[in-house]
């Protein structure tokens, strides 16, 4: 890298300097969310469309950015901005639990969901955003767990077909021509 | 291999060659499950421990030994010997589904596990086993398509992202402890 930017004209390398102090400065956690903004509140937050009754909290603003990118949620996110990893010495930030339920209160959701990540931390994470929300009446509902799909059981390994087999769904007869994994 | 065979003494090629004869002539498919298998029926279908209440319905042989070796499953399994493939000119043998009804009828099945992979010809797969099922008195249930586990939503591809949050579940505060995808 170093070696491209010593091969580009000296305006070119400036202009970069610049975009890079300027994405620092103007990008910040979003007020309501926590999402990545330059804009407060963050362009889902503030978007009329998005239906307001469902609410996604995931770990990080980057799992933000791949669920929104997949086009798998219609309603709105919370960002914890950490996860509960004691081997790692990591925590969620100390007010993570509180703004989740200071947006809980103010808003208008029927359905949290819960989207961790599939491995140890996410799992720590899970259990600790489910903690504080037990009492509340609201839904809460977690991402499922099994096969990818376009995978194949002989690659699939051990822990994830152990999933698979225990959150495997019965399927309604009278709807079985929709199949509710699909 | 070819190079590393003439290295080896002629004795050891003809073990080989034999090993090779005795294996495609002494295995043959479990006259049950179809299972591949050396003694009729198959050590699973004889195994008095397994439990004769659950039957796991996979496309291949392999599938069934991906499953053995995770040992995801108690119960029995069915081969089903094949595929629907339209587009590979593939189906299921002509008489894979009236052997998978002759050994409900059979058994004392009370669930049918569809365990068929996770891409297109797994799902046409599964909806012509379910098809002949669908007026059976019979519980029906599917693995679980989602997050494979060990992964993160970063890495997920769109579709299986789709599948996890489609497949999303609820989760029980009276029983939030213990979660069901663990």
């Amino acid at each position: 890298m170093a070696l491209f930017l010593l091969l580009q004209p000296q305006s070119w390398t400036r202009e970069l300097a610049q975009a890079l102090i300027t994405l620092r400065e103007s990008l910040h956690p979003c007020s309501e969310c926590g999402n990545l903004t330059d804009i407060d509140p963050c362009s889902i937050c503030r978007d009329p469309l998005r239906e307001r009754e469902t609410l996604c909290v995931v770990e990080t603003a980057e799992d933000l950015i791949s669920l929104e990118q997949s086009g798998v949620h219609g309603g709105l996110y919370h960002v914890l901005g950490g996860r509960v990893s004691p081997l790692d010495g990591e925590d969620l930030p100390p007010d993570a639990l509180n703004r989740l339920l200071r947006r809980l209160g103010e808003g208008s959701f029927k359905e949290v969901i819960l989207a961790t990540n599939p491995r140890v931390e996410g799992d720590l994470t899970y259990y600790a955003v489910l903690e504080v929300l037990r009492d509340r009446p609201i839904r809460i509902s977690r991402l499922a767990y099994g096969l990818p799909i376009g995978g194949s059981i002989g690659f699939a390994d051990r822990v994830t077909l152990h999933a698979a087999m225990e959150a495997r769904r019965e399927i309604q007869k009278s709807d079985s021509k929709r199949d509710p994994n699909q």
